[in-house]
């Protein structure tokens, strides 16, 4: 397996990760303004989706949309953004972003510039912290389950 | 099929198809600074990838990775950005974006603010026009072949 020393993500991030498996692996991204974000890391070193084989995709694409699957079950977003970019770490991986009418970009990317002023960022963050409970156990769900795992029913 | 006559995907522009079959569309985006931009739209008013059938989304995902594909070979893009947003317009759609190390916003998301001063502003411009004629190449096949069409041998 190609391995690039300078690559932040041919190191795994033992810290962040939620699940792998032989192919990929599932790590949460710590960022206040985006309860629930995660990112789905190919293990190996490629830059393109389409430098991988049909197979292979498949189980990264199924992958990312179990990932989505979940955060709409645990987060209730208003919306999921899904992007696989790498413009600034040419190794293969997608974000896959919750979103809220009331977050900080909404309704542009999460990269656009934030439209709140200082009233609606205190509001959105304290509308954040509320979810953090959920994405916690979101993320809780994942380490254990794993990204194909039935839903739970909702109190269960 | 459900029809939103406020949704501006639920209305197809014609003047900008390039290919269709009967679950999706590949439409051009005319945008000087991205050549090449494509967008490929499910013609069913849905929201997010996961509202439809995991086969109706085997379809849109090839679908999406064949025009990456279609996208390398024709233009040579430095890296290719896939994302499936839709903050704005709630109707599952995909963008595909080739990408430059000297385009206005790179190594950022083509939704971040520009990086480039004027000069790096025309420099980048004439390197788009010069483009332009590739891009035009890859919409004529599109139109003509479909985004499963083997890619022709170089100066075919």
């Amino acid at each position: 397996m190609a391995f690039f020393p300078d690559c932040p993500l041919c190191t795994p991030d033992h810290a962040a990760l939620l699940w792998q498996d032989d192919r990929l692996r599932i790590v949460r991204v710590d960022d206040p303004r985006h309860p629930g974000y995660l990112r789905i890391v190919w293990h190996r070193h490629v830059a393109e989706n389409t430098d991988i084989d049909p197979l292979g995709r498949l189980h990264l694409m199924r992958t990312v949309f179990q990932v989505e699957r979940l955060q709409r079950a645990f987060l209730a977003p208003d919306k999921v953004n899904l992007a696989s970019l790498g413009n600034q770490v040419p190794h293969l991986h997608w974000h896959a972003i919750p979103r809220w009418r009331a977050d900080p970009c909404f309704p542009d990317a999460i990269w656009a510039p934030p439209r709140h002023d200082a009233a609606r960022a205190a509001a959105w963050a304290d509308f954040a912290a509320a979810l953090a409970p959920r994405a916690e156990r979101l993320h809780r769900f994942l380490s254990a389950r794993g990204p194909a795992a039935d839903i739970p029913e909702p109190d269960a």
